[in-house]
Parts: structure tokens; C-alpha cells; sequence
């Protein structure tokens, strides 16, 4: 029930990149579960977590290894999350890393792998089966980024993966990502994770910022229903093979890797959405004219995550009250009715707070029937705005989370 | 679908308070739609109104009323919310307050009569047939409560009131009121409100206060989708009549009052819940050994509001995994995983952040099989506790808001 879903383009391989895969048949024996991404010496590498409480083993793990060392190796698994596995998750993360060192070579220690884990919560790693998994990869030479994309999946209907060139200071530079979500929320499925690979020479600092506000600008911007997992993770490397001076901070090149990253982290945070539970509708929602960019987030997510504004998407009912009712919900405390406006794509169906005087029901309900529309707010109080994606709420949903253990 | 909603039992009539209702056809031609409660002179209101920004014209105009001066008149429709009506439906509810107190005499004056509308947003009251319902409505002797709480209702499948008769001083004190719902967020349908009318001679700062404490003990604590309505009301009033020393502050007066008037609004929001929209379970979440009620609270509302937990609770599923990652995407940032456990009812599922070393399935998947469950939570850092209470989110749910307006 994807909508929309590109096929994967032409993926673009990365300088100082290697990527291998194998089965290791966690939870499926027929495809590959298991994928290893390999860095030049001297990568910086910056990552964005989840922050929930009940984090995962190997989510601490690899956000630690981030801050203390220089990683080498994403060592990545679908099938099973190793959260809430306590102590021992560590402990198997751990040998899965120094297993992966070895098998690597290149003299790769052990700290500098990190893992990446999605899938089942609750149950300990296939610690033996990843083993010979993982020797399997390491031996075979570089099968690319689909393979890795698939490697990654769980119960995607579709592997995520796109690639960008753009000039850093005169210099060709190539972007290439790949993403797994099926939504925050696949049922037990301890999400999102994404990978975003470049040759840009980026110090770690600035990497880090980078990776801060591209995500930002995709995948804190995208929800289907707020619930976020225990893995959620997201990985951005630079090899440091291209051509430019390095970056180290604010200015002209960090900008211009800045709009790359972003442009490929929300290309695949919106294939995320688009490959959503029970996904029929791609919506994406607008809100400008306000006072601050946190309160049109605020107005976007309540609109993005209310059960009837959603439940209305899915039935392409231009139900304008419920988008009242879900603004005026939002927490904007002296927000004024009166200055409100609401359309949807290019027709008006609020002004001032009111039903809009041209108001076209035939016409709004004719956007609202497309596989993807936009709902644009204008809070009528500022300079701000802010984007947000999100799905519809349908059937589908509910059969997918209900019966997903029965 | 409503879960175990009791039948009317007996209401007790309130000294002080005259009840009346007809039909104004205002969506439906075949019952009552109208309602109006007399209080007798003297009597004392208060009301906890809806804090969506999008309040419709009788919310502002009823809360306005309660600051200003004695309402002695409640006229309250159902079928249409004249909400998002604007200056007119100002004016609409303005001249309906003004027939209701020419019709009812006894020298009110239309300053005294406070407004309450559910039902359609957008669409402006039909006064000339309100009028006339009201005229017919004061003209006929009282019917009591069961015929208001009939006449109130919008898509609620049964009507809901409640008597209770406590002690205040030695003194009997009569409690009874109604309320309607089917969810916090029935389509379009501007939704819950409540009325409370007791015998208790009350000053109105402490009634003020009494309205407050007792909706964070009952409709302060319910959610069905996180969705709050532009038209949502609670009011207590207290016709003086009974026999005990004023209340004008907190004391043992107060206190009685207090577990009085809670028992009878936890009871008419439990029943909200028990008919919320396709409910097919009724869930009780409690947070315990929180370092702060607020903090219950978001935990207590993250379970009950995540897509992922009512998916569970409809299937009934003990996704454990679910319970622990909305316990820690709630917002608690030095939450210990390790200090929290879970029960279902009192099945231990989750324990020192883990799977229950206990764990039993088929037990756990007994208890959520049961139409009434609890999710009990205990966050291990502290003394505080709360309860929210919360219905599932089946197919039914999105079948009635997607199909609403089709």
C-alpha cells in the first residue's frame, strides 16, 4: 500500500566506502539480514539518536563509540533489535563488534565498529549464526548500496536508498543514503535507522551539527503516529576523499553539504512515510505566519498526529472543523482564531477562522482524493513556518498493528 | 459498542434545581434536543471549560456569564455546536438566552442564562425553531433527569447520569448530574459536556475551586485520541438547599463535597469512556512511584494516547515491548529503564526494565482478553501516583470517522 514509492534510481557509489552483506537468517533464511558499511581511514562519522528511555543496547553503544573514538565499520542487522536485553544485549553487541574487527582486517579495532540493530524487541541476538555472517560478508568484496538497502529492511514493502552530487567549493561531491522504517511504529519493530554516506572532508564537530540540522529537516520532521522506538538512529559518514578545503564550520561549504545531506535525509525520511503502515495518502503539512518556528512545529504535529484529521485523510473528507479543532488544540496559548487560514494544496477552506466565503466542498474534496496533498496553515502571526510529513490513519493500520502477533 | 455502560439508575432529584426539555428538530425530529436547568435564586456555578483556542461562541459567552453574575438558567442543544459561527453565532446564542429567560419568568434576566451547544461544527443555530422549543420546553412541568440526559446526547449510544447522597455536616446533600461524549472526539461533533447539580449551599470561589480539583479526578483523566473539542464544558452548581454551614473554603465541608462531586464526575467520564467511539475495551492505565504527578501523567497519557498500546489493547495483544516504548518516549529525561515495571492487572510483564522473569503469556493475554483491564506502571523513583482511563482504537473507530460525512 505504498504511495508513491520511487524504485530505487541510480545509486552512486561513495570514494572511501565499501559495502558487504550476507544471511544470517535471523528471522527470514532467504535474504540477506546483515550488512557491514566500511570506512576509510581518517572518516569522521556523526549520528542523531532516539531518545527514548528504554534505548537500546546498541544504540548506547554506538553513540558512545561516536563521541570517544574514530569508527571504522557500521556493522548493521534486521530482524532483531536487541532491545531490552539488558546487560547481556551489550555483551553480544560488543562480541559482534570485535567479531566484525577481525573479520575486516585493515587494522580495525574493535571500538571503532558500531552496531546498528532493528527488528523484534525483547529477544537476544543470533549471536552464533551472526558470526558466520558476518565472516561471510567481510570475505566477499563490495556488492553496493541496494544490497545494503535491502540488508536493512524489515518489513518494508521496499528498499530506501538515494544519491545526490553536488559542488562543495568547486568540488564534485557524492552523497549517497539509505533508510529503513516502514513508519516510527511497525509494530514491536524497534524502528528507523538510516545511513547517509559522503567523500565531503568535514571535521567531526561540524559533522555533528550537520547531522543535527539535517535531520531537522527530514527525519524530525516526518511522524505517523508519535510513537518513536528504541533504535532509532541516524548515521552520517564523510570519507574525506573529495576535493575541497576541509569543512570545520559555519560557511559557504558547510551550507552547501548542509542542503545535500538535508535534500537526501528528506528524501528518504518522505520514502519512510510513504511506505508507512496502512499508508493511502502522503500528506504533507504546511504551517507559516507564525510567531516562532516551535509553535508551527507544535500546530504541524497536532494536525499530523490527530487521529481525526488523519481518519479524515484516509475517507479524502475535507472535514475543515477537525483542522480547527486540531490547531486549536496545538498549545498556542493567545493564538487568535480570527487570523487563521487553512487550505488545502491551492483551495481555501478557512479564512479567519471561519468556513472560507468561496469554500468549494467538490473542489477540496477533489485534492484531498489524490495520493498526496498538502494541508497549508497560515497562522496569521508571524514570519515562521515549518514542514512536517505525515500518513493517513486507515484499516490498514489497524489490522497491521492488531493482528501483527496473532 | 459502548464496554459495560451501566443502565440508568435511579437520579435523584436535586431541591433547587427544575428540569425541563423539547424537541426543536434541530437534527433529528423524533426526541428532544433541548434542554433547560432552572437553579433556584441564591445558587451558586462554576464550570472548567475547554481549552482549544478554537472555543466556540456559547463557551466564551457561558464562561463569561459564570464570572460575571448569578446564572439561575442552563440552555442547553445538542445537534449543532455553533462553533466556528463567529460574530453571528454570538448573537444566535444572545437572543436564545434572552427567549429562555422571557419564557421562564420568575425574574431572570437574560445575563443569567449561560449557553451550551454539541453537535455539528460551522453550520448557524436554527432560532426560530429553538425559540419555539423553548417556549414549549418552560411551559411543561419538570421531567426530571433521565429526559435532559436523553436530550443532551449526539451520537452517544445510551444516556449517562449519576446520583450519589453523601453527608456534609450531618447534613444529607443530594448529587446528580449528566453528561454526554462517545469519546472527547466524536466527527465533527464538538463534544463532551457535563452538568452537576447538587444541593450544597457553596460560596462560588470554593465551588470555582471544587469544579477543579474535581475534573482533574475525572474528565481531566480520560482521553480517547488526545483530540479536545472546541465545545467542551463541565459545570457544578449548588442550589444552597441543604442543610450544613456554608462552604467558602477548604475544610472537612469542602473535603466531603469534594469526594461527593468527584465520585459522580469520575463516574460520568468512566462512562464516556465506556462509550467512546467503537471502544471494544475499557482500560485503566495507573502510573505509581513517580517523582511527581506530572509525571504520571505523561506516562499515564503517553500508554493511553500511543496508536501502538490501543492497537495492543484492541487485539488483546501484551505487546510488552509497546508498554516500555511509550514509557520511554514520554518525556521523562533521567528516566532509569531498570527501575520500571509493568503489570497487567496483576500479572507481571515488564520488571527491572526487562521481561519479567515470570512472565506468563497465556496469563498476560487473559487479563487483556477481559473487556476492563489495567495497564499498571510503577516508574520506581518516587511517591506519586495517577490514573487516566482510556478505551482501545479498533476498526470501528476508523470506520465511523472516515465514513462520517460519506
Amino acid at each position: 500500500m505504498a504511495v508513491n514509492l520511487p524504485t530505487l534510481g541510480e545509486l552512486l557509489p561513495v570514494s572511501g566506502v565499501r559495502l558487504c552483506t550476507a544471511c544470517a537468517g535471523i528471522k527470514q533464511r532467504r535474504r540477506d539480514d546483515l550488512a557491514i558499511i566500511e570506512l576509510a581511514e581518517g572518516s569522521t562519522v556523526a549520528g542523531v539518536f532516539t531518545q527514548n528511555r528504554f534505548r537500546a543496547p546498541p544504540v548506547a553503544l554506538a553513540e558512545a563509540r561516536i563521541q570517544s573514538g574514530n569508527p571504522r565499520l557500521l556493522l548493521i542487522n534486521s530482524g532483531n533489535a536487541n532491545a531490552a536485553t539488558g546487560q547481556r544485549g551489550f555483551e553480544d553487541a560488543e562480541a559482534l563488534c570485535r567479531r566484525a574487527a577481525e573479520c575486516c582486517g585493515n587494522g580495525i579495532a574493535a571500538e571503532q565498529v558500531l552496531p546498528f540493530s532493528t527488528g523484534v524487541i525483547g529477544e537476544r541476538l543470533p549471536v552464533a549464526a551472526m558470526s558466520e555472517a558476518i565472516a561471510a560478508a567481510a570475505a566477499r568484496s563490495a556488492e553496493g548500496w541496494a544490497a545494503a538497502a535491502g540488508a536493512i529492511m524489515t518489513t518494508d514493502t521496499a528498499p530506501k536508498a538515494v544519491s545526490e552530487r553536488i559542488q562543495v567549493a568547486g568540488a564534485p561531491v557524492t552523497i549517497t543514503g539509505i533508510a529503513k522504517g516502514a513508519g516510527m511504529i511497525k509494530p514491536d519493530m524497534a524502528t528507523m535507522l538510516a545511513f547517509v554516506c559522503c567523500d565531503a572532508k568535514v571535521r567531526q564537530p561540524a559533522l555533528a551539527e550537520l547531522a543535527r540540522r539535517a535531520t531537522a529537516r527530514s527525519f524530525n520532521r516526518i511522524t505517523v503516529d508519535g510513537d518513536t522506538s528504541t533504535n532509532d538512529a541516524f548515521v552520517v559518514c564523510a570519507t574525506g576523499k573529495a576535493n575541497h578545503p576541509i569543512i570545520d564550520g559555519p560557511g559557504p561549504t558547510f551550507d552547501a553539504l548542509l542542503d545535500g545531506l538535508s535534500k537526501v535525509a528528506a528524501e528518504l525520511a518522505q520514502r519512510i512515510i510513504r511506505d508507512a503502515e496502512g499508508a493511502t495518502k502522503f500528506v504533507t503539512v504546511r504551517v507559516a505566519g507564525g510567531a516562532s518556528e516551535a509553535e508551527c512545529l507544535q500546530v504541524a504535529y497536532a494536525l499530523a498526529e490527530s487521529p481525526l484529521v488523519k481518519t479524515a485523510a484516509f475517507a479524502g473528507d475535507p472535514n475543515w472543523g477537525r483542522f480547527c479543532m486540531a490547531i486549536g488544540r496545538a498549545g498556542i496559548a493567545d493564538l487568535d482564531p480570527a487570523g487563521v487560514s487553512v487550505k488545502l494544496d491551492e483551495v481555501p477552506v478557512a479564512q479567519a477562522g471561519l468556513l472560507a466565503p468561496s469554500y468549494d466542498e467538490a473542489a477540496a474534496a477533489a485534492v484531498m482524493a489524490q495520493p498526496e496533498f498538502a494541508i497549508q496553515v497560515d497562522l496569521g502571526r508571524g514570519p515562521c513556518q515549518e514542514t512536517v510529513w505525515t500518513s493517513d490513519l486507515s484499516h490498514e493500520y489497524i489490522r497491521i498493528n492488531a493482528e501483527y502477533r496473532t
